[in-house]
């Protein structure tokens, strides 16, 4: 899916809402954890019940290989459920690898083939070399890392470099040159509103795929005012808070009703920023 | 398995080779390629055959995702495979995860659950969150990418911080006090001998997985020379050119051969250097 599709899915569905599939295998509603296919019985249900509100899914590889081949093909199988059914949504593997040539390629194919998934996360700290061959898949793109959500993120992206800016600068600056905003978003948490509209300014035409927000502690509000561009240029991921809004029967209907409430929340914002 | 176990294992065998297991698909003998369980078979006659001259065996996940289900399958059999016949063996799964918190804590619970690897790869730059769940495994390591031998290490590894050193430094001053010798571990490329030094004065006591040497470019002799301290404190990392020293039917007995040519080397550094 290219830039321009997504910008036509984020305008029909009113929404920019990225649903993480952090599903969790100990999480899981008691009525499905007996299952031989739990995890995509979950992810099924969760896909069906919050499609309406969402224009991207983003499974979590972690909970998945905690489940060895089995989650692997919970994975896959959640991957072309979504492409069968709703063929208009955008998928993130959420891998962050960060590996380079021979074996960077390899995870591309793995990811790639068979057109299995849209994007994948990778981390930066291992230079160009990661992301290159992610890039070289025509219509596919790479999300770098750039600006986590989570406290230790002090202890080196935000570090100055000898050019006077923290390194997610740098990391920003030098990695938007590998690519374009056709093939190239970036993680930015969302914990900083200022940060946010920084980040903005060097990369003003990119997606910024932004996690944090709810459980994390990020305003939507924020992240609108100061990420959103011409073409919204945001995906604002949720996970735990619409996937598990209820943890027994009733996790699906729970699923919609958040999901719900954070696209009617995106819908207002979009009126109001785009 | 701890440092001192495995310093036993180095003396004992006269070695401290980890051999790679980047089991890509396309490049196994045509022999096998045709059997379900190819890569299986495949590092089980590379581990029968190496074994009497390594101290460590590093399956890379990358050329096992490749094969999605099959391909985690591959690289369960291969660890088991590993603990069942040669119990005295370090394994390290190169996965190179980044992730916080849950998501690394899955991570280190799926490839530490059953005692399937030692350690686990990881990627540093979202913080201290990324290596701290790995490290709440008791007997567990962490290897933390600091210096790698590719051409764009130079992207931002080798870049300068505010404080005059480069990133890598900052990394391995940080995160060395996350954990101690005893579960943490740094890979340092060996592309430059004066760079390997400096490292060795700042983690005096740690454990360097060192890549890089021979397909790489770097020399076994200077990584002894500038790297080994009193429990030898290196493993070198060695993967083509072992496992695909000979591209048919006779592969275990070349990778063997290449394996005892390393070997052999090792122990005369060894005389020389501990």
């Amino acid at each position: 899916m290219d830039r321009r599709q997504l910008f036509e899915q984020i305008k029909k569905k009113e929404s920019f809402l990225c649903v993480g599939l952090d599903s969790e295998l100990a999480k899981l509603p008691p009525v499905l954890r007996e299952s031989a296919q739990a995890q995509f019985a979950f992810n099924r249900s969760i896909v069906d019940a919050t499609a309406p509100y969402a224009v991207c899914y983003k499974p979590n590889l972690a909970f998945y290989e905690q489940d060895g081949a089995r989650g692997f093909s919970a994975f896959v199988n959640t991957c072309r459920y979504i492409r069968d059914n709703y063929p208009d949504m955008f998928i993130i593997a959420d891998a962050k690898r960060g590996d380079i040539g021979n074996t960077s390629r390899m995870y591309a194919e793995a990811f790639f083939k068979d057109g299995l998934v849209d994007a994948l996360t990778v981390s930066p700290y291992m230079g160009r070399d990661t992301v290159a061959p992610v890039l070289e898949h025509e219509g596919r793109w790479a999300v770098v890392l750039a600006l986590t959500s989570n406290p230790s993120a002090d202890d080196f992206q935000k570090q100055l470099m000898a050019n006077g800016s923290p390194l997610y600068e740098n990391v920003i600056n030098t990695s938007k040159e590998w690519g374009t905003p056709d093939n190239m978003m970036y993680v930015v948490g969302a914990t900083r509103a200022d940060m946010l509209a920084g980040v903005r300014e060097m990369v003003p035409e990119h997606f910024l795929l932004v996690p944090g927000v709810g459980a994390q502690g990020g305003s939507l509000e924020d992240v609108a005012k100061f990420g959103m561009n011409k073409m919204c240029g945001l995906l604002v991921n949720s996970s735990r808070n619409i996937i598990f809004a209820d943890a027994g029967s009733e996790f699906a209907d729970a699923a919609a009703r958040a999901a719900a409430g954070v696209q009617a929340q995106m819908r207002g914002l979009l009126g109001k920023y785009l």
